[in-house]
């Protein structure tokens, strides 16, 4: 007897009240699980989540969650057969669950990563450089960033079980912001299957992650102004949960990411022999047949030269022809079943209104070879390649067969295939193939308002690609329009949308204890030479002033003979008074760093390990011989590593002369051991 | 005769085909101008901004966008007068027009400056770092943002005719987006005449400002997926149009910002005696006061310890009583009436809803006293202090009066003061008026999710503060939830918001063609030394390679007596092989520099004038005694200025050694002669 999915609700696992509805296995048709959410709580669920996940995770900094999320990543590829097993019965090949399984740990791994690189080793972001507001330094501001004070809500595709729910919690959970994850009916198993194995292992803090399976119910009529929705799947669901009341009444964060008419361009330099003919045919097959078409980013247009359409046409079908359909566990098959036949219907309504408008170059629609499973149960179709000789038409712009169906169509000239990729009223992702950088160049910037992502692929690329279909962690993935308007991952910045923005004004020592990083204006603290300070007795504003040094004629025109750098502003009074910025021979930049490092550095050995770095250096003033350097170096911000016995520390270093002008302004990089 | 205002739609000014209703004088009740946009052709406005507007901005560069922005602020300044006479009609003192007419053409030079120095001299803007996504380096992602290609529908609020307007156009025409102004009704001849004055100064593209002075009618219905709302007005109105079935249903980026309850928290250190008593007194009643009260940023709720109620009270109702209500323009008077009648009257509604739970401290609302005007006749309130001494009822956090209205209400401790905080249900900015440090912390990351912009006003800042009501274009201005939601201006971040952003996907030598700079792994063309070639000859991609260049221990030694820097790790072999990053003597960093610039150096008099900085250092490989340098310099952006003989050049620099290992990489910043 199959039971019904449990969720995963107010820190337990609870079996619906009433026995649901079968999920069955996309190629033989047997029962899977079965699928409700009858009697559970759901705002008692999102009450949780923020009473008990949020604060648990805003106690952590940016890299413990980081932490996290790498532990988690390896907790899970431990699992990776089972899941991979599971996902099978979605109707994934091994290289389509490569895609969901592998692709969902690779976004943990690269959040992971991207947090202890991008974010700071503290629970609060600072965004931006401080702006000052009054000429007298005493008023600042500062860009803040916090987590969001509710849940995110994440309502998941079928098409893709882990990759799906993992993308989105890697960017919330480092943001702070406990997830509550929905999945899609269909495969609504293999994602209850990913939570547990999350649950299971105790890595992540409870409240932080829960799981409805099931129907959504009343759930967003519980959402505040503090939580977010994160929707996948069709365009006309994320209109009806965007204009749900609770949404547009409470302001609610809605981000939609819609499967689109993604188009993919041919060049028209790249005609039958060229490498790039070669690979936009074998791009628009596997764009085709990867999870048999059911990807959101899949190529739908195909926007082909006019006078290449038949060599197109024609080579596509031959590669279409090897495509072996069936069981997805068995060895030949290249492409496994739909989802469900549910969506084999739906696909085969949808083809029935692109025919108004295209014809079959490849695939019955209603006739399918099958290998390893009984075509009369499986949710099988044939990859089905159509053609629009009039590429004017709506239907082949507006109607989305959601399998794997693409449709070729001509275009007369670059502008003409930017008009034809606009049709689709924006996408997740266009691709261009060309070696011709005019060519490519006039499509991207041409195409861009209306994607969130191009690809330009050729020989230079092809080795290396990831291909038109695959969303990159640290690229944005969504569209404007018909994809949904939204926008996700993109490293940081999926991590900014469930984060509160905030302007903080105060005068510069307030904007230092606020922020944990010092703000010019703030006092300095002269005590001990701070390189004497191991990372856990340094306090930010901690300063050394050191000089002042003259610097002679002598020292520049010895620099000068020492490093080879004897530019005419260093060694010719006359050109360098004929010079826009100096008026005279000036000190070389590097001599008054070097210098300046000369006087605040302190010799002997001690927790200042290495130099690793320095940023924004601007030289203001330029510096004359005779003129005296003063150099003030102030721990700005301190950084301990969570797996390291030291951390960065980032000095604000200030130049001035005799004139009290500031010569140079930069951050001075170094390594630190905690003690 | 009054006639009704005009629009300026499809290319001329338009007048509406009825006579419209009157609008009138704040004070006096006057008829100023009628208002109507029947007949005005809406659908055919929005497709003149896509079609005229948008390609003419489109083609200027953000630099010469900039430019514009700064002649049209020079070219209003000096219409200030005129617009301070009509600004008077709308009630405003000549302190209020200076927030809305001087704040305006502050937000207009703001703009101008940060697209001049924050933003590219080019027609895309190229975001964040190249993504490298292949280990190989021949495949690359590169951010970039486009200009959608609709129409900016800006929809204004009625009490800032002037700021309103120029906040939202500054942005969303340095993006390259064009405009169409949608004023209130009650002010629009104010906002009719700022565009008119636009219109006649030829200063900007046609089309790229539009006007409609009316009912908004079916202007929503004709929207696309590629045009924007921008609105400012009440949170009523804000839901009503995000659920338009246009916006939702095309994904129509939609920003509000709405009025919102915000509150004002005085620190219980903060005791009579105290500066920042006096300014939390004075903040009050300024905000209470400017613009009759007529600000979304004004404080509702002014939330003290409950030891200092009763003080507060006092001093506020003091400094209450000496203001003096009247006609705008007479010299005595410190608050002019309410925009008009109605706003009044929904003002004296709110009231009655705030007195359930609060009593008057100052203040009677069916009562003025009035000087230079007729009290009959003018929208003239008293400022109203109002007092609740049950912090925890509804009305106090839910019910705003839009005019001279505050609440005081007690708080017990600083989390009682944040839970009190976002009552409010999401803010556009709060302020804390605290010397302590550590309840300015408490109460500013606690509050901070629910706010857009919080001040922190103390004996420190006050001086230049430029107050709790004041939003700044350098600034974040909107806020969660009831505020809207949204965000606008806040720099860069608001031209962004009108902008596509695209993540571009190809090899290193695409990626070049595409975003015109120079991709690590791109082409080097080693020709003729680039420092001899003047900007207009330079391309992307010019490259010096000199070394190789032995370093010494003597040359370690003499480095380090010259410049002082005499850190172990240069000078003590033993010390420095304890060091975990080097085991062994290296070359000071500094050193690395300076013989990396001797290399790349061109001596004689040429088109490079200076090195004003550097960026983005990084020490990659320790150089040991015998090392040999060698450095590469490679045209990375080149940026001519619109308004100088030259430009900056930013040089991708990257030293190697004789392993062919990276010792440092970093960007050099020059400027260079056009010719």
């Amino acid at each position: 007897m199959v039971t019904p999915l449990r969720s995963y609700v107010s820190g337990g696992w609870q079996a619906p009240s009433d026995e649901g509805v079968p999920l069955t296995d996309a190629a033989t048709g047997e029962e899977v699980a079965r699928l409700s959410a009858s009697g559970i709580d759901r705002a008692a669920a999102l009450a949780y989540g923020r009473r008990v996940g949020g604060p648990a995770l805003r106690e952590l900094t940016f890299h413990q969650r980081a932490a996290m999320l790498k532990a988690l990543a390896l907790h899970l590829r431990e699992h990776r057969d089972e899941l991979y097993a599971l996902s099978a019965r979605t109707g994934a090949t091994p290289a389509d669950s490569r895609i969901d399984v592998d692709g969902g740990i690779g976004v943990l791994l690269s959040y992971a990563s991207k947090g202890k690189r991008e974010l700071p080793n503290d629970t609060v972001l600072v965004e931006g450089p401080v702006e000052p507001l009054g000429k007298g330094g005493t008023f600042a501001a500062q860009h803040v960033c916090t987590p969001l004070r509710g849940v995110a809500v994440q309502i998941n595709a079928f098409n893709f079980p882990v990759w799906g729910p993992l993308e989105k919690l890697a960017p919330a959970f480092l943001a702070g912001m406990p997830s509550l994850i929905k999945p899609a009916g269909q495969t609504a198993y293999l994602t209850a299957r990913l939570v547990e194995l999350v649950v299971e292992s105790g890595l992540l803090p409870e409240g932080s992650v829960q799981l409805l399976c099931g129907e959504a119910g009343d759930l967003l009529d519980h959402l505040t102004e503090q939580d977010l929705v994160a929707f996948t799947g069709s365009a006309s669901t994320a209109e009806r949960l965007r204009h749900h009341p609770a949404v547009t009444g409470r302001s609610v964060r809605f981000n939609a990411e819609a499967d689109s008419l993604n188009c993919a361009v041919l060049g028209p330099d790249a005609r039958p022999g060229t490498p790039e003919f070669d690979l936009y045919v074998g791009q628009l097959v596997t764009e085709m047949t990867v999870k048999a078409g059911q990807k959101c980013t899949a190529i739908r247009r195909a926007l082909v030269p006019a006078g290449l359409l038949d060599a197109v046409a024609e080579a596509a079908r031959e590669r279409l022809a090897a495509i072996t359909v069936g069981h997805p566990a068995h060895p030949d098959v290249r492409m496994g079943p739909l989802a469900g036949l549910e969506q084999r219907e739906e696909v085969r309504r949808s083809l029935k209104a692109l025919l108004a408008a295209a014809a079959i170059v490849h695939g019955d629609p209603d006739r399918v070879e099958v290998v390893g499973a009984d075509a009369g149960r499986g949710a099988f179709l044939p990859p089905i390649l159509l053609r629009a000789d009039d590429p004017e038409r709506g239907e082949v712009h507006e109607v989305e067969a959601f399998g794997p169906v693409a449709t070729l169509m001509p275009y007369r000239s670059a502008d003409h295939a930017v008009e034809l990729a606009a049709r689709g009223r924006g996408s997740l992702v266009g691709s261009v193939v060309t070696a011709d950088p005019a060519f490519a160049r006039q499509v991207v910037l041409g195409a861009a308002p209306w994607h969130g992502r191009l690809l330009v692929l050729n020989a230079e690329d092809a080795r290396e690609s990831t291909g038109h279909g695959s969303p990159l962690p640290m690229l944005v993935h969504g569209g404007p329009g018909r994809a949904g308007g939204g926008e996700e991952m993109g490293g940081v910045r999926g991590v900014l949308h469930h984060m509160q923005r905030t302007a903080v004004q105060a005068g510069p020592s307030m904007l230092t204890a606020l922020t944990g990083r010092w703000v010019p204006g703030a006092p300095r603290d002269e005590g001990v030479h701070p390189f004497r300070k191991p990372l856990r007795e340094l306090k930010v504003g901690d300063t050394v002033v050191a000089g002042p040094r003259t610097v002679t004629l002598e020292d520049i025109e010895h620099f000068a003979r020492f490093t080879g750098d004897t530019f005419y502003a260093h060694m010719d009074e006359e050109a360098a008074r004929a010079n826009p910025f100096f008026g005279g021979r000036v000190a070389h930049g590097y001599l008054v760093l070097s210098f300046a490092a000369g006087l605040f550095v302190s010799p002997e050995p001690g927790p200042v390990l290495a130099n690793y770095g320095l940023e924004n250096l601007r030289f203001l003033t330029p510096t004359f011989p005779g003129d005296e350097l003063t150099v003030r170096l102030t721990a700005k911000q301190i950084t301990p590593r969570e797996d390291a016995d030291h951390g960065e520390v980032r000095w604000d270093t200030e130049v001035t002369n005799q004139k009290g002008e500031v010569v140079a302004r930069y951050d001075v990089l170094t390594l630190v051991a905690k003690r």
